[in-house]
């Protein structure tokens, strides 16, 4: 018997589309079972938490899941509570709203629940967050930050995130918001990070078998520090502008896959 | 055969006693291997390292270790040499020093010299590193921020550090400099972590066997967010101070051990 593989993670950028074509929405079911789809909705991010949560439930019904249940976990006792293992346990995919990120993983970060989404994402259950719900998947989550092109020392602020993955650290509404200067910087910090910022209504898939696909109207910008020769960012005043010498950039859309990016995940 | 053991892991709060009964800088030693030893100096993070490299060299010579290496790594080319492999084969330690967390980790993410460490770490060379040194040891690691005893939203500055330990946030100079506030604010982001404040002159020696050892002239105060009730970091306007409910502290001196704290580390 082999090992179990792993899942699906799909951090989206935001503002996907909800009302059309659903392409992003869609493929998440699709990907988790169809009609077979068990799905868990998780609002806790937002501060309409219930009718964020309803709607996701409407649009995953309609989209055929056989299945959707909206988890509107609002203190850390709630996500504590044993009796959410069994819809865990049967779940094939949970999808994380948008909101706030810190606020999520304040709410989750040690809890029973954040507990069950690690394992079982490692037993095959797929994960996708869009804004917070993709940021709150990236083991350096990006708590907030200012927009801006341009790297500088203090522009972005990293918590400790849900650590479905642990190199990529994830970005979201990023051309809209003007964000490539604090994924940069994020970036320097140490360049053993990868960056993903991904823009509004595309979703960057990563796989189980390490492959990333690109899918949705907007892009997908990887800033790879793995080949970073230097940065002065440890030593210019608070707010200033940093120096970068040697990152990688690439700029992904529709249909584009990354296969040798040689990158553990997960 | 067995699996091979981890080593052991000694972050210290800064200025430790290098003239008179240098407990700390001996401890190491011993555990290294005494009159055995083969220890690796990595000043990189200073700004003078050269004769700080030089200084702790002497020292762990007289303190009986039979072979120490100075390795002032400055640029990201020198941290990616391969004939560094031998040199990590045979040690049996390495001491990082105090300086910059920042300037250490822009300089080694994502090297051999990283890798090295990580991979000879889980094969059972001890790493000690004090100040910057010890900071940098963290996964989630404080790379700059404010004093104060109140937590507050932005008064703490978190970067991917060389994640030698997952769980430990490790903070340095702790009661010196008066940084309750920022592990605090560090540890209520995600309450998953616990934070682990280092006074001057102490060490926190975290053992293969998943037991720590508090040793040192000063205190190790603990910040352990597993029982957390509830924060407010979210929803606090930027620079204010934060509520934070149910957080664990614990404040140990020299001597104190904790078996029982339940994490994984490494």
């Amino acid at each position: 018997m082999s090992a179990p593989q792993r899942g699906y993670l799909m951090p989206v950028g935001g503002a996907e589309d909800k009302t059309t074509r659903r392409i992003i929405l869609n493929h998440f079911v699709q990907l988790s079972g169809g009609e077979q789809a068990r799905l868990v909705v998780i609002p806790s991010a937002s501060a309409f938490a219930d009718d964020l949560g309803q709607s996701y439930c409407r649009i995953f019904t309609e989209l055929g899941a056989a299945a959707v249940d909206c988890l509107n976990i609002q203190n850390r006792r709630q996500a504590n509570a044993p009796e959410l293992l069994p819809l865990f346990q049967k779940a094939t995919g949970v999808f994380m709203t948008g909101g706030d990120q810190v606020k999520l993983v304040t709410l989750l970060g040690g809890t029973l629940i954040a507990e069950m989404l690690s394992c079982r994402y490692l037993e095959g259950m797929n994960i996708a967050g869009t804004s917070a719900g993709a940021s709150a998947m990236s083991r350096h989550m990006i708590a907030f930050g200012r927009s801006g092109g341009t790297p500088s020392q203090r522009m972005v602020q990293l918590a400790p995130g849900l650590a479905l993955t642990d190199r990529f650290i994830v970005d979201q509404h990023f051309r809209q918001r003007d964000r490539l200067g604090r994924l940069m910087t994020a970036v320097a910090f140490n360049p053993a990070m990868i960056g993903v910022g991904i823009d509004e209504d595309t979703a960057f898939v990563i796989a189980p078998d390490d492959t990333y696909q690109v899918i949705g109207s907007g892009s997908v910008t990887v800033v790879d520090g793995r080949e970073m020769e230097y940065t002065n960012i440890h030593s210019v005043p608070r707010h200033n502008p940093i120096s970068v010498v040697g990152m990688k950039v690439h700029m992904l859309t529709n249909g584009d896959r990354l296969h040798q990016l040689n990158y553990r995940v997960g």
